[in-house]
């Protein structure tokens, strides 16, 4: 195992940059730590004339990245590129079927194709490393991967996306609503121009999926993943969570529950304020995993940009230089159970509920007979505001419900004369 | 791989009964995730007759554990024992010695001999395994040595002892002294009837000097760790600490200054009460590591018991069982550098400064010349209570200073004629 470990990376955006930085200004510290040199052989992107700030001149060069596996001198691929299908995918597949290592920060590759991918692996001798692809430098795929192994995971949960948690946290720092946080989080980048992967949850549904596959060692299914985004959140919401005594988070929730069903959720949730997790602000990430004998580990830090994800990107490639390997989701593919959705009337949960309601006489009254029909138990109920027939928000949390009476109980209340709006409904969440 | 890990376990209280538990318990699952078998084969403890709790009748029996290496059946040693000497260190060696894997909870051990059992594994190439040994069900072995490795580590810290964090908990929670929420814990199990080891720190250094080796890539300095307890903390500082805006934990702090010189503590500390340390309470530990790409990253979970403790063994052996082996501190023993201790003078922070004074005309004058003649800044002074000639507590906060210069102030200030008992001083730490 003394010989060099040859890397190609695909790919330098902000994070390709990072894992040349770390390589090169950290040689003998790596060496050392991997048992042997990690050194970048070759790289892959448009434009070889752009200045990234690193020095490139000693690494051969590929317009085309699907070349790099080819390469005789080419160990392990890096791939940096993004976006679920196209050239990613067709680089992991040709990395895996040549029999190489692959390592990637991409997400949506893997909650689309992993189960595939993993597949593929499994076939050829080959690994496949993401440990960036979930929550940055959390290194939360080894912790589930190997630090909990020797636990039954009940539940995975957290804070996945640091673009909504920054304007989540905005929110309720600054008492203004979603569109000028979001505006401002886009001219500071920390949002995309085009932030719907993020505000809607599906860059969380993404990690979630994988996240779940690993602790509970099922198929992934990402299409099964229920996500609800953050962009209906109104001040209103914000300030009635604090008053409650909690805090909006967008929260990334796998849990198995005790008849083994299993429910996977992306959607902003209450947490308590005096939590550890609601004490997780700005860009900052954090995970949650419950375990049977370990009971419960939290982790918390940054969820992504260059040192970060680079830094999980080292972790990766040190294991793969040390010679570790691991089955993707922690077991082989075959040992992989089909995931059973539990039936939202076993699903369990305490809610907060926001109408928008004409404060007019007999609107409770209404209300109340609407909670009833549905079997949900109304714990609190405040009106926010008095303003006889102009639009005021109710704001109520419930004893706890079934998912399924909470769903249904909304349909109905979105019927009455006097609701405006289709209600907000947010779980309090207390794993 | 497809054989059988043969584990041999010496010691079965609280968590070598774990061990057993979970080995019993989730045969398949680990068997899955392990990819082979981990079998316990043997066993030893006194007293065989004694009813456990669990069933140990397919487990061949050794009275004596040192016997354990030599069987040929016995693939890893499990040591549960305890004590930094003796027979667990004897069983160290002669595993080692073996060519065997011994994994271990035994901070102890790994603090006072650690570097020579190091040096024994690579010799007879055999593995030594630690998670258990430090913060319990934290996987923070396995994120140093693995999930941060391509970082440089600027700074490791933490709340090591669950112990003192909660007696330090329950006196900011009741109001109450430290004799007295002892003998509580005491009588709750949370506390040994011989509480040294935990309140005066000793236990969090064991478990520090084992963190700063792997953090840093350094030779283990047990003996240069200094140690402060938390039996001369009083509800008086409880009560100031959480006025100025702090909580007070017992931390464990490795750090690593620009120069390259390195200062590791066990010391009561105050941290700011909304940061996340701050809001790790009761038995819970905290680990935080610093790096330099990685920025910072949060591990958060019990730091002992049944259930936790034998979790991370697991850890331990389904890494064996993979094949994966580590150096004991993440490099070989041959490039650890020898730990160069910071000079005093060099080593910077803001203070918190309790005196216990007679209120009487000219005591702060005094106190204040004190502050000058050894060039500390005071930040804040707040006298607590007022009553002419009878002892108060005087509580200061200080800007930037170096430790040489706040020691040196100390020792004069307690020669004050004014100044009753040696001042309390704890860092207000902000990493």
């Amino acid at each position: 195992m003394a010989n060099t470990l040859r890397v190609a990376i695909a790919g330098l955006g902000t994070v390709g940059g990072g894992v040349v930085k770390i390589l090169q200004s950290h040689k003998d510290l790596i060496t050392a730590r991997a048992g042997r040199c990690i050194e970048i052989v070759a790289v892959a992107a448009r434009s070889p004339e752009k200045d990234r700030g690193v020095d490139l001149s000693s690494y051969a060069w590929e317009i085309d990245p699907l070349r790099l596996p080819f390469r005789d001198d080419v160990d392990v691929v890096v791939e940096l590129i993004g976006g679920g299908e196209g050239v990613a995918k067709d680089l992991a597949e040709a990395t895996l079927a040549a029999g190489k290592t692959f390592v990637t920060a991409n997400k949506a590759l893997l909650a689309h194709h992993g189960y595939e991918l993993a597949q593929r692996a499994e076939n050829n001798d080959a690994s496949l490393f993401y440990e960036a692809a979930v929550a940055g430098g959390i290194p939360v795929i080894k912790a589930l991967r190997e630090g909990f192994a020797g636990n039954e995971i009940k539940a995975v949960y957290g804070i996945l996306n640091g673009t909504c948690n920054y304007i989540l946290t905005a929110m309720r720092e600054t008492g203004r609503d979603f569109d000028v946080i979001l505006k401002e989080a886009q001219s500071k980048g920390y949002a995309e121009a085009d932030p719907t992967f993020d505000v809607e949850g599906i860059d969380a549904a993404h990690k979630l999926s994988i996240l779940t596959a690993l602790a509970f060692g099922v198929k992934p299914e990402f299409e099964n993943l229920e996500t609800v985004g953050i962009n209906r959140i109104t001040a209103t919401d914000i300030n009635a969570a604090r008053e409650l005594g909690y805090r909006i988070k967008l929260l990334g929730v796998a849990r198995r529950w005790d008849n083994g069903k299993i429910t996977q959720s992306v959607e902003p949730c209450l947490v308590p304020v005096n939590s550890q997790m609601g004490a997780v602000d700005d860009v900052f990430n954090a995970v949650e995993v419950i375990g049977d004998f370990v009971d419960t580990g939290l982790l918390v830090g940054r969820g992504a940009g260059e040192g970060p994800t680079a830094s999980a990107v080292l972790a990766d490639l040190i294991d793969a230089a040390r010679g570790h390997d691991f089955p993707v989701y922690g077991v082989k593919t075959a040992d992989l159970k089909v995931q059973e959705g539990a039936d939202p009337v076993d699903v369990l949960a305490r809610y907060y509920l926001r109408l928008i309601v004409l404060d007019e006489p007999g609107v409770m009254a209404d209300v109340a007979a609407a909670f009833k029909a549905y079997d949900v138990s109304m714990e609190s109920v405040v009106q926010h505001g008095r303003d006889l027939n102009k639009p005021v928000a109710l704001i109520m949390t419930t004893h706890e419900a079934s998912k399924a009476s909470v769903k249904a109980l909304c349909v109905a209340l979105e019927k009455l004369d006097s609701v405006i709006d289709a209600p907000t409904l947010m779980r309090l969440e207390s794993l």
